[in-house]
């Protein structure tokens, strides 16, 4: 038997792309808001846009999946912290997604740095946004705090 | 000259996948809040999961995609409203996204339903968040309001 969910959210738009916006609301209710093209394409507080949307769900699924291959190696981390940046470029005349940088700092007991960096870039390749994301080069910088002194063993 | 743009979300854990935790941020400052399995694979209330951030910037981008299209063929809507729905299935031993499903209506002025349809399906393949869910099978419903009265025109 395999298991299945279905997530769900809202988008909705008034008037031209220039002068007009509308609202995005995720289907947990976590969150709900404005959207517009300023909010995509300039810096506004508190609006967000398909990019960082992305971008969270790339850091929320890389970050799962990298504590569950810890975990499975015996080290479940005592924290993990993922930025992942998203890059829209105009290219050929339109917009597209070009890069997701994924840059984490893991405090992790009693692993070797080389043993950290297989399952970083493990989870990098294998987890399920990761995969989704067929079409964009995704780059991980992994650093293990304190891995200096590990270094070698 | 091109234009770029990168976005950012951080995302947080502790612990074991089973019965640890973190956090997700967006860059905007929009949104922050609790993530965990559960709030993954169960139904909790007001904690977000990768697959419906996913399925926002899905919504997100197809909307303000047909808005776009929709003016330039000299109809901006009235009103747009899209779901999209991201299923995440278990299939042979590892979880993936599997389907994205766009739902939306639309009161648009003085447009046949089929150059509707044509826009839609334009918006729904071209769009930089369709794009880079390059591995996904994407599905469209775009139902004009009111498409009736204009069928066959």
């Amino acid at each position: 038997m395999s298991f299945r969910v279905t997530r769900r959210a809202e988008a909705t738009w008034k008037g031209t792309v220039a002068d007009g916006g509308g609202r995005i609301g995720l289907g947990s209710g976590a969150y709900e808001g404005p959207f517009s093209l300023r909010a995509r394409v300039e810096d506004v507080q508190a609006a967000t846009n398909p990019e960082e949307l992305i971008a969270a769900a790339g850091a929320g699924c890389f970050t799962m999946s990298l504590a569950n291959l810890l975990g499975e190696a015996g080290h479940p981390p005592e924290d993990l912290r993922t930025t992942a940046s998203v890059r829209l470029e105009q290219q050929d005349d339109r917009f597209s997604i070009t890069l997701i940088d994924l840059r984490t700092t893991a405090r992790v007991e009693g692993i070797t740095n080389a043993e950290f960096l297989e399952l970083a870039h493990r989870a990098k390749a294998t987890c399920p946004v990761s995969r989704a994301l067929g079409s964009v080069e995704i780059t991980l910088d992994a650093k293990l705090a304190g891995s200096e002194a590990l270094a070698g063993s």
